[in-house]
């Protein structure tokens, strides 16, 4: 069993191309013995984005706290906010976008060899 | 793709042996294709509390809000609240317990066909 507050979990900063603004947590994971999923949590900051990609493996996520968007193509994004869920399917195209000045906090839920 | 506001996810009572004031939510789930992991909410009224048990299957778990207890064994608890992520492991004996006047609410990620 672990018990762990956000808080107190590291934090890294991502930087690689389309990504403006993200740090990452991994609350559970494999270190901790997961046997087959992680939660990892994406703090976005003021006018921060994820990269507007796919990749070959779902997630799930929460909206932990924020407002912002998540663009599904060129012309379609969809608005959520604090309480919201979402499942992104392997190879749809995804990107989190805050629309806000607070920080967007997303867990975002994967196998765990993709954490 | 599914994005879904927790408000909008229909409830059930849950009535089983040590089960008091529990009300479980399914906001991504098998029904939605959901490849390997569904979240599961449970909302943890007053006074109210999760079985006393173990499973031979691990669960991932994020505090939405409340204040309350995770039941280790008859003379350990853990203070959890708003804010807290926990790993049960497959046969750790757990129970979540509320402990304040506001519902506990609780994300809990299962493989999906435990859901």
């Amino acid at each position: 069993m672990k018990i762990v507050k956000l808080n107190d979990v590291p934090t890294s900063e991502i930087n690689m191309d389309g990504v403006k603004n993200l740090v990452k947590q991994i609350p559970i994971g494999s270190m901790d013995g997961s046997p087959h999923f992680s939660f990892r949590v994406f703090t976005i900051g003021k006018d921060g984005h994820t990269p507007y990609h796919s990749h070959p493996y779902e997630h799930l996520n929460y909206i932990i706290s924020g407002k912002g968007a998540i663009k599904k193509s060129d012309n379609e994004e969809i608005a959520i906010e604090t309480g919201y869920f979402s499942l992104i399917l392997a190879d749809e195209m995804h990107q989190y976008v805050n629309k806000s000045n607070e920080p967007l906090v997303v867990i975002c839920a994967v196998p765990k060899e993709k954490e």
